[in-house]
């Protein structure tokens, strides 16, 4: 049913506008390449037989009508932002194949009741601005306007940004959407990890995006000269970091869902024969469960200060984002299921470690994410891959699930009261 | 003897040149105000009644005849500059405790039969030109003309730095001694440890400088997204490098002499949600038997290797210096021990975990070192201090031991042949 070569083919096209040396992809959101890339996905909607707009916040949308004109419609969608020197696949696959499946549609001359609109978001990656899901948190009136101050690293603010591509941030808020317009959200995305690839599935059920934190530990001893201190006489925060951060990989482990990451590591003066004063270390800690995540960031803040009164070490722990899980609704993930038994292709269920846009809906809205597999786990990266197949296969899944949720009779019997009555287009 | 108010005060005076607003000092070697703080130093030396000239590779002497005019002289002294922002007791107590020493020798009259020579050397820290030592090496014969050619980070090289101070840097051999000229060294310091003050000793009789090394460890894993890859999916060499370090901890202790520093670590790409895809780390690794220091890099590597081995990580270490170990001369100790035993002042002996201009003269001639408490064993630092008493209690051990080497049977039956027929002055 899907073109697989025409799926690809648009995902390699959107891949060169903003590519760079290296081959990775630069579409930093509400820049120009940004806005190259959305022309092109504008074109490729107006061609699938879609109608195009763009909403106050500057996110495209391609709809298609259903058999009920004013029924809530279907979302789908993904964003079309990337980071610095990232993927042709993270975000773009969300859009294309969403694209694809309801030119799809149109070639088979399906009608569904409900309307079925893509979303191309804006700004997911929060590269630019430090606003993640800035797009998708408008739509679900989840903005805060305190971010249209944001500036990037030139000094240019997310609403001057907004100006420079001719849109009014004083209006953005009318881009929210209002929960009983909207039927359901369904994200296709890259995993962006290994999983699916370990198991040997193409395609991943997401049962819900995880709950993640992120902190900050300050160690501090006192910065000692490394040829003159006998080991006995020093507070190495150094050392100290050492048995702490094997502490966390253990506390991680053994729940068997948790991740915990140390990604970043200083030491100050950080002179070759000193030392250290102080270290300092970042913390990612994220679990589907915010119980047993909260409880894993517990046991390692309890250990870490006895590691460090033992020691002698001063411990400071700043945990200073704590998100919500964000389960997936039964319905959604029991459509996905459902479409990949229907198709014969081999899926999963997994957690989604990384945030996505789908994240804005979960209390707004029954929604899921279908996740096709990343060649390496690899993303954020000019080595980001899925094969056309893969990407084909997710695609069909979402094809089957947009189809679902669109005419089921239990979609007909969430419609709002009234909706009956709005007369056909 | 010694007139502590003196000595102390030609220490805060020349700590006042390159006095920085955080109290710190910063004489870089070779820089001008090197330059102004030899010429207090000439000035003091000649207010004591020393013969003072400046030698090719500029470091400053001042001379006090002996009986016998061309025997063997006793060397003393220490450096010139200082680390960026560093104390004012370090190279400059070895210097004006020498300068007050003899002044002390000239008011009591005495007459010894060799005579001394006290050195304020050029460039000890190399923290300018990364050229430790050079003033003493030269003067040893030690100096590698390759140095001459490093730059700063103005890009001034050491030639160009001498030629700015009217040397002439085609000449610097000229400053080496033959060992022949030379009766013994013994140079005067601060700990720049804390082990004197633990043990509530004033003073330290210098056992040896330890066989020092560095090296950098890189651990090289796979750079993963920290919310996508399950704890058993990592090749995090970060929890890697927190076992190792762990490690090194244990078996620089376990030897109850080795002291081992990880004092600079660096995460590459260092993002808070990504697992590094290589950790980098510094060791510096020291004790006073370099066998037993080199046993102790061999079961770190070792180890480190089946650490990296079990996590499916790639393990790289380069020791990239190997010092060795300077003794120092039974015959300087001794005299060192006698001096403080016959004063009542209590001293340990100790080694010295940081390397010295007495370095150079390790197998050149009879060679030792006394050590002054350091409070809180702090150096290179603008807290760095040691009492007015425990200045001057040090510089009596010198003075005591500068007759001992200068007058001493031994010292004339150690003299060369012919030594004796030389005219009097």
């Amino acid at each position: 049913m899907v073109n697989k070569e025409r799926l690809f083919d648009s995902l390699m096209t959107l891949g060169e506008i903003g590519q760079m040396e290296s081959g990775g992809v630069s579409r930093l959101a509400l820049t120009d390449l940004d806005q190259k890339g959305l022309e092109l996905i504008a074109a490729l909607m107006k061609d699938a037989g879609l109608k195009v707009r763009m909403d106050e916040a500057g996110n495209l949308i391609g709809r298609r009508e259903g058999r009920i004109a004013d029924a809530p419609a279907v979302l789908t969608g993904s964003h079309s932002d990337t980071v610095h020197e990232g993927g042709r696949f993270d975000g773009a696959l969300g859009i294309l194949g969403a694209v694809e499946a309801l030119r799809c549609m149109n070639e088979a001359g399906i009608v569904t009741d409900h309307p079925i609109e893509i979303y191309a978001y804006r700004d997911e990656e929060g590269c630019r601005f430090a606003s993640s899901y800035s797009g998708s948190r408008i739509v679900t009136g989840k903005f805060e306007p305190e971010r249209l101050t944001r500036a990037d690293p030139d000094g240019i603010s997310v609403a001057e940004a907004l100006t420079e591509l001719g849109l009014d941030w004083r209006l953005v808020d009318r881009a929210a959407r209002s929960p009983a317009s909207v039927r359901a959200h369904v994200e296709l995305h890259i995993e962006q990890g290994c999983v699916l690839e370990r198991q040997g599935v193409p395609v991943g059920i997401v049962s819900g995006i995880c709950a993640s934190s992120r902190g900050r530990i300050t160690l501090t001893g006192e910065a000692q000269h490394a040829g003159t201190t006998p080991m006995s006489m020093r507070r190495d925060p150094m050392a100290a970091a050492a048995v702490i951060i094997q502490m966390i990989e253990n506390e991680a482990s053994r729940t068997g869902t948790t991740v915990a990451t140390v990604g970043r590591f200083q030491t100050l003066p950080g002179g070759v024969n000193i030392i250290p004063g102080q270290v300092e270390f970042t913390l990612d800690c994220r679990d589907l469960s915010e119980t047993v995540r909260d409880g894993v960031l517990d046991r390692i803040t309890a250990q870490a200060d006895e590691i460090c009164r033992q020691r002698d070490i001063e411990f400071d722990i700043e945990i200073y984002s704590r998100g919500t899980a964000k389960l997936c609704s039964d319905e959604v993930q029991d459509a996905i299921r459902r479409s990949c038994n229907e198709l014969g292709i081999s899926a999963i269920a997994l957690p989604s470690g990384a945030g996505h846009d789908s994240g804005s809906f979960h209390d707004f809205c029954p929604m899921g994410m279908i996740f096709v597999r990343s060649v390496g786990g690899v993303s954020h990266s000019p080595a980001e891959w899925s094969t056309p197949e893969d990407c084909a296969a997710g695609t069909e899944v979402l094809y089957r699930t947009l189809l679902t949720l669109a005419v089921a009779d239990s979609a007909r019997a969430a419609m709002p009261a009234g909706a009956g009555e709005i007369s056909h287009n």
